[in-house]
């Protein structure tokens, strides 16, 4: 099992405590959630209805201004999952460094062509090739005219807008269709409910049926339909998020600046730090327990998230202020 | 797409009225559902816990009475749409008539030797062989000692359980776990709940291992935890819904008998009636807005899920008197 954030179990064995009193800041998912509401009794017994799946379909459309085609999966990391057997295989490169699950996820289907690449132009002539835009750890954002001039040299483009919701001018979404072109949005990061496990795909008419067919007929929840319907039709929420987490992210940079910690970038959702020792940094936090996001191969990389109010906010400072 | 039960959408087009005005009778879903009661806000925010998916898979090994290996999936159809990556590409046979997914998934994934056979006998040979136990839609059945002298000559066998809940005797469950075995089990049949989005697969521990690495980290909701939990463990409930649903289908049966239909077969979820003519019965149950599943193959069969309660009880006394 790769290492993930939100990894709480991992907080729990190694500093004990019960998993409900960490405050979890080792993922990008924002911690003022959209509201859950009621969800009608039908959503629970029945299986979820094409109707009810094309309303959703027409939601996310709405949200992410595009007309494209679009398949609602359980979370974008099911995406990730059918990327070996929507394509042939063949020589795969992802902009790097990313999330982690792309090249697993290729590596355990037997691709032995998968390698990481430090910048977008050595991306030309794979078969595959994989962003994550704004990427995921260090918010490293590429415009929409770059992926657009790169989409003539590779076989399928991916371009994984995770962390997109909310930052304007980013996204591909309203430009998807064309052949080859295949953009993942998350639901659960924006709107606070990956547990609800809801994800969308856009991307040409082929590919988008390919994948509803490898998916089959029932995809994804019925809460995930009423909630998800509802949350992706509430701009007004949309945007006083996106404002909040904008403020609440300089004043993150601001609370950790006594530590000396450096910023090399983030999104919306969380912040990555260079600490100098990121082990000792998570140490120090966990002793307060907050969890954070450490990277093997960047031993000085601290990744966190944003406190989800005043109390987290207190704890906080006080564990960096120890 | 195929024809499936519970596809109201389709009722309401032809016979008009509201979805929810529907009593739909066209699935083997329980209309009693197991109570879902209140959710934790954790389980909607954050990313599945591999403690929390623990906790479920050893609810579910206690329910089915298994020590074997298990993964949770988004329902049984999941386990269904990943055979074609599990298994090569061989001869596949398929005990019919039956569920109809398991013929196109094969094919959609362009194996080219899928196959109908009538009996168990003519399964022996195939590179993997499936069979529903109970039958969907005939309720036959087999018992256990078959399905293990017929193991060792297919090189898989699949043995879908999704209406074995609550039937002595019948589950290979507890025997899970020597190679080729495969059982699907359905949580959202049996428990009412099939929005939740929940199944297991029980097998060796490399088909398992297989299975969870390709479904992901976080193949299901926070809610299908928290609630699949909780009802797998509530004994009490399954026993006394065994023994409602028993006495409904008596109930069913002596309630159609005035049509002169002769019962084929069925589960404890739902029963199967040869009425002549299937359109023409599905048509006059319509007129009530009761919905029925028919088959394309078999002109004469009709199959109904049990009423949940007194009002639906009466609703089709009269759509069958009128």
């Amino acid at each position: 099992m790769l290492e993930h954030g939100g990894n709480l179990d991992l907080a729990v064995q190694r500093f004990g405590g019960r998993a409900q009193d960490w405050i979890d800041l080792s993922t990008g998912i924002n911690r003022q959630p959209y509201p859950v509401g009621e969800v009608e009794p039908r959503y629970w017994s029945a299986l979820p209805s094409r109707s009810d799946i094309e309303s959703l379909h027409e939601a996310a459309q709405q949200a992410y201004t595009t007309k494209a085609r679009i398949v609602a999966l359980g979370g974008a990391q099911v995406a990730i999952q059918l990327l070996p057997s929507l394509s042939s295989r063949g020589r795969a490169r992802i902009l790097a460094p990313t999330y982690n699950e792309y090249a697993a996820v290729l590596s355990a289907a037997a691709w032995d062509d998968v390698a990481e690449v430090s910048n977008l132009e050595a991306l030309a002539g794979a078969d595959l090739a994989v962003v994550v835009n704004p990427n995921n750890p260090d918010g490293r954002r590429h415009h929409p005219n770059e992926f657009l001039s790169l989409l003539p040299r590779v076989g399928r483009l991916v371009v994984d807008e995770s962390f997109a919701d909310a930052v304007s001018g980013l996204s591909l979404a309203p430009g998807a269709g064309p052949s080859g072109l295949l953009i993942l949005r998350s639901f659960g990061k924006f709107y606070g409910l990956a547990g609800l496990r809801l994800g969308f795909v856009l991307g040409s008419e082929a590919d988008i049926a390919a994948l509803a067919a490898m998916v089959g007929p029932w995809p994804i929840s019925g809460a995930a339909i009423a909630i998800g319907r509802r949350a992706l039709l509430d701009r007004e929420w949309a945007k006083a998020t996106a404002t909040r987490l904008a403020r609440d992210c300089l004043r993150l940079d601001a609370e950790v600046r006594s530590q000396g910690w450096q910023l090399v970038g983030g999104t919306l959702l969380f912040r990555l730090y260079e600490t100098g020792d990121a082990r000792a940094a998570q140490a120090r936090l966990a002793r307060g327990q907050i969890w954070s996001r450490v990277f093997e191969q960047r031993p000085g990389w601290l990744r966190l998230g944003l406190p989800g109010n005043g109390t987290e906010w207190s704890r906080l400072a006080a564990a960096l202020s120890r």
